[in-house]
């Protein structure tokens, strides 16, 4: 049982942290092999937002909705008012905005590294578009994940205004196998140096080898000032995108410690975009977004909990079983009592999850969209 | 240079090697991105036959053809007659039967082993009416890949003719990402014992854990009778279903060597299917196919001189460096200028792909085909 | 705060739970590249089991000590009465016993499937004599590594008594690189059966693949009625041999799920000798193994309380979310309250390491010990 | 058979290469769990560098040879002059000069990045000595490995002469298995470039995680200046040592060829230091060191055979089987008859494994150094 201090601690903690869920989530998605359909899935941009507001109503914490352009801005510009209206309508705002410069047949060989010229330029005046779309949906951040390339965020820089940021995700592999440009942080790290001062490396967890040490990159792109934001997402084998924190918790806690220790350390607070990139291939959407939501909140608060003082004063004299114990302690703390008094302070259900299965929403979404995801495509083959 | 009696070793391994192609290699696939489409890619079972047609009349190794009960054969055994037809109309015949119990809805929670007693039996009839097929299609193999399971091959195994075999893959993950059932050669083994003694196991080359041996696996399934079969690709991180050798052709080398090493101790041969599983989403098909078998024959071929006598020597007295070397001198040899020889001796063109790309075979399909395939689905969001 | 309950079931939990701690924890070791001394470390047979002592004086779960035969027995037999007085002065018992089968020269090329049949025959002849003496020691289990092999447990298998086991562990690699002959548990298992009904298999936490999963093997040898004990230990690359749950301590929770629920699904024990395997190269040795007893008996209990009859409905029904959420809220579960209260009933200190800290133990012996210490090897260049 | 042009491009890469051996290949080395000892196995610098001189006497390609200081020069700069005549006396020169920042029980908690500023200090000084060793060694590079630390080449870089280099290595874990501080290219990138233009990255091929693609490090250090060296060696895990290419041989002739490359692109040489740095626990250790030169000539041979401008030409039309076809090519063909032509023309013999052993040098050691050896310290327990 936390005492009034920790709680105290916790409850700021909470207070800070707000997580992005994206759109694409609330979609049927799958494997190379098929999709299973939900009955309730979303299709269109409005139930994407209609389910994204639930997800923030029931949990308090995700009032943004990261948006791929492709997907759900078909028209581009002229399709933000539309989008940005139904998202006030529906309780959220609209958050990062995602490229998608990997889906026409144009790019099968690349896309701004494409040796194909026209590809380039297609790719780049998509990016571009995005760029200008941001400005009018008041979006920070431009999330970039490229299936290939070479030394090209450069132009897009020019075009942003302030405030605005590029961020550059590296991934090792899929859809490519051989290799991708940008594989690891480093490789992104350079390429964002090159892009310039705007520009930042965007961490999606899953995208590393088997026992990288994520939180030491997390450190290191802090200490660099380059670290822009999360996709966050577990995995135990490739990008599984399966939901934080439910293959390997710790792991999770220990990437949310770096950060409250750099904040600790520096004094200064860490400007990185918390956000979710998980596909729910088999649990029911929404109400697994709702779990997402909340285990992401259990595991920050918990990582609030490190003594600092205490884990810096062991570090230094090397004791390393009391160091291990500072982040044990922490982490073997029950913080569901106080998120639940959290949630009372804001007015919401003490346990999102039972509280949205019982407003009956799934089953209404069900009905009505049943008809049109039966005949929704399945298979690939 | 290899001497002559090198040389009478590569005509005879060569002459024994056959490698199985696979229908579905022949169509449009992707990842879970996409697909990027190609003109010429096959549709109809009636295409892929033919495609599968090119490759065993260039390379003269390749006569039969994996088929897709769910793809190729859409209403089953009804639909054998046909594709036997179009398959001697095209030089080839059908090998292979591999069911489909993962497509389906049905199928979210699993197949022969979903806690859905419903599942189960839909399952368990597509299984057995393939059992039935295959005795019409002449095919030997039944392949049997399951996205879960357990316990379950035994029922099948009443049904099969003398000479059927059923084989059993096993895959540590993909769709599924938290366990699959048969996750291991050590699983399926087991569960293939249990089926009864037509049951073997099928090793796919990219189905492994990093640095995970898999000549060894080999080696152990030689000894306990029970290697059924392979599927061949090449992979870097998961199974990304390249071409073989593409990554690591010392490996298949060693994979191999341990066939042939097998067959020299015991004086026996192994009773193996060699086929190919692999996916070429960016090159084109039927040159990969094409390249494939040829990668596969000169593999065969260099593993086939490996010294038996003196390597099983040195290994006796211990002697390292000359037992490794008997393998590195066997893999350094250039046997394509005995492929060729090879070659010629059957009729066939010194240089397969050249020679398909002078048939004019592929722009014709490409013109006949592009326009279905330009309405091809490409995304799957 | 868990429920009364829970509570309960956690007493429960710890009362049946006990893991054996290995003599070879408290000596000086270190990686290929050399020993960080310390003053503390014991040498003696003597001085590793006064040090075991400690850890069960002051934890009440660690009251077996598996030993080394040729480091802590080094006479063999005649060793042994010395060795039990020890052990009854101070408050342990031998536990399994460890041949060594891979340290002396003659094990160059192998031990009991080394192509020298010298070495064959003092490996088996080592390992009998290992029988005979666990039957004077009192101790059940033989635990066998072997750094090459195969089909070699059979003959120790009629020596030994009833009650004796065998077990059988496995590696994939080191100190081997690019085999060893019992690289998973499929390769154990089939040797364990050919061996005799005596024979189990032994998990070592730390000897996977990546991204292996080890709790599916843990069920399947439940399954088959041969998993025999555990070495465990942590890590994050290969066999690192850290302290137990400080990498990954929702894998270690998630294992022990699956002895809880196979003992609930089958009303009967599962017969398992849980045995540390740990090398603590920086921290100290005794308050290591300290720490390490109480995050095994945290995690033990963590595991003790997910809720059997629930989730098993919800897998029947396929609740994903609600499945998962048994296991979460078990782990999220904060047992060390429950701990305390254990540890008070039992007449030890709530807080083991601090009590020993306080107890000037390790003090003292650095003193005695710190002398010859200074000595010690600690280059192996 | 290689064309005349081919032929004479395998002349000229053959003249072009050399590659650097490591001193402590000739000792007796093991793993954690002890060493098999070899009667001939070298313990002084001197019979380090006549086994040494043995191996470029029968290669013609090691001219050079890697000290590590703590061993090979106990007395650092004292003992230069008599090391550089001994080099003389064997035919064969100083090479780099490897600091040793770990093997000292100062270093328990790290080196240069030790919380303990005494440890700091004698790590600094320690390698401000070796640069000026170094100097007087005429040795280009000092080769840094630290098991720890951050941020700290740059104090030794103000003291190197022109034309010196310090080279920073990296690698992800062992003997720290929870991070080290220098875990990928990145981050020794990172820090070389603080250290000043003097410091380049070196490459150890058995540092990085499973499924990393090193020959991309490799580009992308070259594009960026960076590359300073290699340390070669082969893995099938972890760190294993092996010999180079006796696991996956085509990744060697991949790094190799962006070398060529890159010289190709750019007309201009990569300035790249090739070392060996391996641990033959097993096999003899002369023997392997000529089987390891031969096999990085032949590697780097057919590196050379690849057609650039083809490649070239192909990649730029996406021609993927045609680009592939370059490399398969170049690889496929055996380079054996023109090295033993390359031997020949420069006085040694055509097989210098079997010239080695005719030579009696290995059995005149072993009785020399035989009675010494068995003394030796073999188990670290």
């Amino acid at each position: 049982m936390p005492s009034s201090q920790q709680e105290e601690t916790i409850q700021k903690a909470l207070n800070s942290f707000q997580i992005e869920i994206p759109s694409w989530g609330f979609a049927n998605t799958g494997t190379r092999f098929g999709k299973f359909i939900q009955a309730g899935a979303a299709s269109t941009i409005e139930e994407k937002l209609s389910d994204a507001g639930q997800v923030h109503a029931f949990t308090g914490c995700c009032p943004s909705v990261a948006v791929h352009v492709l997907w759900d801005l078909p028209e581009g510009r002229r399709s933000v008012p539309e989008a940005m209206a139904m998202a006030a309508k529906y309780g959220v705002r609209i958050g990062a905005i995602n490229p998608n410069v990997f889906q026409e047949q144009i790019y099968k060989y690349g896309s701004l590294a494409s040796p194909d010229a026209e590809a380039r330029r297609v790719a780049l005046a998509h990016i571009l578009d995005c760029v200008e779309l941001a400005k009018e949906t008041g979006s920070r951040d431009i999330s970039l994940w490229f299936i290939d390339g070479s030394c090209y965020p450069g132009t897009a820089h020019e075009r942003m205004a302030d405030g605005q940021r590029l961020l550059v995700e590296y991934k090792p592999f899929e859809p490519a196998f051989y290799h991708t440009d940008i594989a690891d942080w480093g490789m992104a790290l350079l390429l964002a140096r090159a892009a310039g001062p705007r520009t930042r490396v965007l961490v999606d967890t899953g995208h590393h080898y088997q026992a990288q040490n994520i939180e030491q990159i997390v450190a290191w792109l802090l200490s660099e000032n380059m670290l822009g934001g999360f996709h966050f997402n577990d995995r135990r084998y490739a990008d599984d995108d399966l939901t934080i924190g439910s293959i390997d918790p710790y792991q999770v806690f220990r990437i949310f410690h770096e950060i409250h220790f750099y904040e600790w350390e520096t004094g200064s607070r860490a400007d990185v975009a918390y956000m979710i990139d998980q596909s729910h291939n088999l649990k029911d959407k929404i109400e697994e977004m709702i779990q997402t939501a909340c285990a992401a909140q259990e595991l920050w608060a918990k990582a609030a909990l490190v003594d600092h003082e205490a884990l810096a004063r062991h570090q230094q004299k090397c004791e390393l079983i009391d160091a291990e114990e500072c982040l044990k302690s922490a982490f073997a703390t029950d913080v569901r009592p106080a998120l639940r008094e959290w949630r009372k302070s804001k007015g919401l259900a003490e346990d999102p999850l039972k509280a949205f299965r019982e407003s009956g929403y799934l089953a209404r979404v069900s009905r009505e969209r049943g008809e049109r995801n039966k005949g929704a495509l399945a298979s690939y083959a």
